[in-house]
């Protein structure tokens, strides 16, 4: 009740984020912690922007006294160029999907794969990481391809259509990760690299509402596998539910959506929020049809 | 606690705004409604913009999410070629304090009138408005001036030590209201003009903190006068003191700044506001020193 009130106002800045759960997630938290907080979709298309745009989008956040931002498709690497400092990680993984403007300045973050290091070690604990076979390796992958490697995989299989993505990734892991091995295939190397593998991540569009199906042959798995998907819609997909099926311990991607907000609401606050009470609003919204 | 649940984000757009008590009035008032509402004051000067950057600014607000912008010195009059509507009243006054953004389109507005319109009616009512002595013909001036020929003043004394400004106002307001006597005075006038009014209103900048002061001869004024004043830091002016200890009634300035808060929440909301509860409110904040 003063013109001093710390309150928060962040935008989330891509194509298509209209229904995306992110901001309600952020609002509810900050209403537990009787914080001021609104958080507003940005969608590029809507506003006759594209992603190269992004800069002028985040100087003018900064003019109207914007706190943050989220990044997400098609800017997050778009965006780094328009940073006055990046961290340590998101420099490392190549893309920022959270900007906080303190002082006129622009400090990026990236909390997709801090976000997936939190789903993993909380969803699936103990899983086994000695060899991951990932699916998929664009925006999302890279993120999570870093946040395994960083929670101990010693081997990673990274499996895109593009080849020359996930070679291109491979190498670059490689130079990070020296003690792990990151090898790239296409999709025709899964049934021989399925026996070898502990565990399974979706990093993949398939099995999205609009892009259903799996993103493998799920006959080549067995209960000895660990399976994960990063899509949160459907928090349950295909895969999961095969996975489940044949005994699988699995872990959705509503995990990794909290976990990135997590990340990005403790960045934004300082506060730390209460990740079970984001999850279970995640899911009622879900359930919601939200 | 969904995507689709309506907030609210407004900016104020100004010089020296930041210290403005029209934001947490805002909000306070959100929060007992029980709405989501962030208000941002938007100081030209810190963010290295001028008033002729207020279409700029108004853009950014569209694309940014947000639902409408108050507008104050210097930008009321340079924000009208900016605007897609503009409401009769605003136009007549030929300043806009409110822009509403709807489908992407510019709506203005003028609360400092209507606003002035409901302090005169609610603060002092039934105030005789056979002859109103006003001192300051600058932006609020404009506004009030049309608020008391609106309410029915049959004459108005404009007094303002720019001569010119004076004119100006009176020749447009005549020709606005051909049913009352308008006329253009300078300081110098006012012994003779306030025998012959019924009340007088501080429109000028004399008694605000900075700007200490009483804005004419208090010996001239008797208990058969009101007196109001448009200031409202402090709320209670050396004027309004002055004319209490002479039996006067008044009106502090606090009373429009509710009026024109009142109308403009309205209008961004669609929800009526209790102004007694901002009002309690604007005074608390005052009373701490905000």
């Amino acid at each position: 009740m003063s013109t001093t009130t710390q309150s928060y106002l962040v935008g989330l800045i891509g194509d298509g984020v209209m229904p995306s759960l992110t901001p309600p997630m952020h609002e509810a938290e900050a209403d537990a912690h009787g914080l001021r907080y609104l958080y507003r979709p940005i969608d590029l298309t809507e506003i006759g922007k594209e992603g190269k745009d992004v800069g002028e989008l985040l100087r003018a956040g900064a003019m109207l006294g914007f706190n943050a931002f989220n990044i997400t498709h098609p800017c997050k690497q778009l965006v780094l160029e328009h940073l006055d400092e990046i961290s340590e990680e998101a420099r490392a993984i190549g893309a920022v999907n959270t900007v906080l403007i303190r002082d006129g300045k622009f400090h990026g973050y990236n909390t997709d794969a801090s976000g997936f290091t939190y789903a993993l070690a909380n969803g699936l604990p103990g899983a086994a990481l000695d060899a991951v076979l990932q699916l998929g390796v664009g925006g999302a992958g890279s993120a999570v391809a870093y946040a395994l490697l960083a929670s101990g995989a010693k081997e990673l299989f990274l499996v895109d259509p593009e080849p020359s993505r996930a070679t291109e990734r491979a190498d670059t892991l490689t130079a990070q990760f020296p003690e792990s091995t990151i090898t790239a295939h296409t999709p025709a190397d899964v049934p021989a690299l399925l026996p070898r593998a502990s565990g399974v991540l979706n990093a993949s569009p398939i099995g999205m509402h609009h892009h259903p199906g799996v993103p493998l042959d799920v006959t080549g798995l067995n209960a000895g596998h660990w399976v994960a998907d990063v899509i949160y819609r459907p928090v349950d997909t295909e895969l999961l539910k095969a996975a489940r099926a044949l005994g699988c311990q699995t872990l959705d991607g509503g995990h990794m959506a909290v976990g990135q907000a997590v990340d990005a609401y403790r960045i934004i606050t300082g506060l730390a929020p209460e990740a079970p009470r984001m999850r279970n609003h995640l899911l009622e919204m879900l359930e919601a049809g939200l």
